[in-house]
């Protein structure tokens, strides 16, 4: 094989198995176990762009936490059925390989230290820790 | 390189990509805006395991519906502080590219047809919307 064609090659490949790879796995393809942390904050001041923006902020330096897989931030869409619960103003939603990185990531000092920083920024919080396999 | 050899160095090439892509990304590490998608479901029978069952079931023919990029089907982690809500049966996880690929699942006949069949097994659903970066 050429340099040229064997390097394009290798691009091709990388490529492919990045494509057709699950997240995450290594493991031929095998469903492959999470444990998803998904917080809903609500602002103190609701509707407050100002404290929304403050605390998507200190969300983004709590995303540094070496054992999380996987961050969304996100904002309620403009989706708005009965079923769908839109008073939340930020959804921080996490993906861990399991519990005992979740519980590394909560006793860590960037954690810590978003408590400390942010928490009179929001009214109250709601937590869905859920396990289970990551399919497609 | 031998044969062997090149097929080593071909799939250590092959997992790095893996290891090292961004979920769904092929943009350069660009943040990539995601639809997420968070619906709990509550059963008429909490704790009938049976019923639980039954709606997994339902829920993984469910996620054959093309629009779905990433999907997570999992039951509440053994964590419980005050701020956990553990009372839901099943948490069901969507990522779509956008609001419109959303729009198209919410219609699609896999979809009606899951309703049709499972929906006389849950008390309430809740439902999450949120747009917003992926990161990491």
């Amino acid at each position: 094989m050429k340099k040229t064609t064997r390097r394009k090659f290798l691009q091709t490949t990388a490529l492919a198995s990045v494509a057709a790879a699950p997240v995450f796995a290594s493991d031929n393809n095998k469903a492959k176990e999470l444990f998803v942390h998904h917080v809903y904050f609500y602002l103190k001041n609701p509707g407050n762009e100002a404290d929304r923006a403050k605390l998507i902020e200190g969300l983004e330096v709590l995303s540094k936490v070496p054992e999380i897989r996987m961050v969304h931030i996100g904002t309620p869409a403009s989706t708005n059925r009965s079923v769908i619960e839109r008073g939340y103003a930020v959804s921080w939603l996490l993906f861990f390989d399991n519990l005992e990185q979740e519980e590394i990531y909560q006793k860590h000092p960037i954690h810590l230290k978003f408590i400390e920083d942010y928490s009179h920024l929001w009214e109250k919080v709601i937590v869905y820790d859920s396990v289970g396999a990551k399919r497609g």
